[in-house]
């Protein structure tokens, strides 16, 4: 009943800087307070709490860094979380699971703008937050890609932040890389494309309705089927089909759990995610894929762990 | 970041009536949709993702009971928590902690009406739900009463359900009980005395301001400081000290944590629920209530564990 505690003490350690002001080293509630410039009462409740949960140690009334909190919650870290919590904890979220139940009701998010398959704030606040989540992945997919051979032609699906587009182009400077998705989000796609200096093709719209283009050695398809019903997801599977050249290959990045449903846990809770924010996605396992696979007439293909993510990658051939 | 998905899904699962239905034997969820009147889709996902958090299991397919669900989530259970869900995640408390990081940077709850000292709607959902929560340290404290004698006259401060009065008038049914609350909570208090036959002298108003009387022989105040300030405490105790006789005793039930302010849990992680509810509330250890207690002027006191309870005991003799 309580925990919902937990995410608002983590966010408000973000939001206050407490993370970050712990990797000078060991500090008092007081000292906290004043780096932060808030009153102490509240700063020493946040922090014996975080303490509580071992999100941070405490020793003689001095809060100070663990392993986890130095790795994943300092913004100095390399792979800090604390940059995707805009997105992960944003309003919309946040709502969607005030009404659960009347979710659960009327059988689709209780939002009225849902989290899928519409241009929205949310997706440009993705694109800029989500890359610390990714990045491993993106490295892992691009090393697959490159397996098959250099690829001369790749669309990035619903490309976002542009990092798993980015990473097969550093390793084949020739191919031409399509990177689709709203034109809000595309502003920060080739922002990020220009940093990187990775040149790209701007491909505006919805991947539902847009002229994709035919031709393609592979398409990469990451954290998108989750948001649709698996009649979307077989069309949006014919789509990309078409897109490929005969022998191309899909790269789709997703949470999949086990047919249980139940692991691994991470995979499996995803599609409590999606049975917040979205009116009919979820967290497809591999038999259902499959089955989404067949109708979109893929051939072979092949699951792998992603190392470093709670991801799975599926490799469909056409 | 996802923490307050396991409360939004705790809470959806009593208000679906899950972990009653699942009282009557393991069930699929086309099946536990069914009873609950509601898609399968969003009863298949919540089940799952409480399989997951471990609150209930599943086998091929179906979902069934815990021991821990069945005791304390089943509301055939006489133990069940399932009835202290309306209060424990209100829309206020839920509320309070969406605006945390304001709260510590004002120093006080985002709430507009805090839930202390005030008369508040709250109060009186606090009343009709949380009996589960209090029984046994309401048997174990009216045992504490005996030993000392039989009372004349208790004083009941914030008695809202009535529980802690009750169980010491049924110990010593010619006991005159004072029930001091809000008059809106009063309401159920005399509803509750009724139903157990226990006959009550209602005291309407705030414990800061209205007429206590005198010469009592026991003072329980029941999870009632923590929502202070040390000073309003100091101020509560001595106008508790002054309507009490010579050798009387006050019975405070408090969330006690160590001087760590980190263990045990529970107690200690209370001080969050103050921190976003109230103006200045805290869960003061026992060096603090010492403090207090000395200040108003208090005699002997004595700190001991409640069974079956969260909370501590301390017996504070005038």
């Amino acid at each position: 009943m309580t925990a919902h505690q937990r995410s608002a003490a983590l966010k408000a350690g973000v939001e206050l800087g407490v993370f970050d002001a712990l990797g000078e080293g060991s500090l008092s509630s007081a000292e906290l307070a004043g780096k932060a410039g808030v009153p102490e009462r509240g700063m020493r409740i946040l922090c014996d709490y975080l303490a509580i949960q071992g999100l941070i140690a405490k020793s003689e009334a001095r809060y100070a860094h663990t392993a986890t909190s130095a790795a994943f919650l300092d913004r100095r870290s390399p792979v800090s979380m604390a940059p995707t919590l805009p997105f992960m904890m944003n309003n919309k979220i946040m709502t969607a699971f005030r009404g659960l139940t009347e979710t659960i009701r009327q059988g689709r998010t209780s939002l009225e703008e849902p989290l899928a398959g519409e241009e929205a704030a949310e997706w440009v606040l993705f694109a800029r937050s989500m890359q610390p989540m990714m990045a491993a992945a993106a490295e892992f997919i691009a090393e697959i890609v490159l397996s098959g051979g250099m690829p001369a032609r790749v669309l990035d699906v619903a490309a976002s932040h542009g990092l798993f587009g980015f990473a097969v182009v550093r390793r084949a400077p020739a191919c031409e890389l399509v990177v689709q998705d709203f034109p809000s989000v595309l502003d920060v796609t080739s922002e990020n494309a220009r940093a990187a200096g990775v040149p790209v093709t701007l491909l505006p719209g919805s991947a539902f309705t847009v002229e994709l283009g035919t031709g393609y050695d592979v398409v990469l398809v990451p954290n998108f089927f989750h948001h649709f019903s698996v009649d979307d997801n077989i069309t949006l599977m014919k789509r990309f089909y078409n897109a490929m050249r005969p022998g191309g290959r899909m790269m789709i990045l997703e949470m999949v759990p086990n047919e249980d449903h139940l692991t691994p846990p991470t995979a499996a809770s995803f599609a409590m995610m999606m049975l917040g924010n979205t009116v009919s996605g979820d967290a497809y396992t591999m038999a259902e894929y499959g089955r989404m696979l067949d109708a979109a007439n893929f051939g072979q293909r092949e699951l792998m762990d992603v190392p470093m993510a709670p991801q799975q990658l599926i490799v469909a051939t056409r």
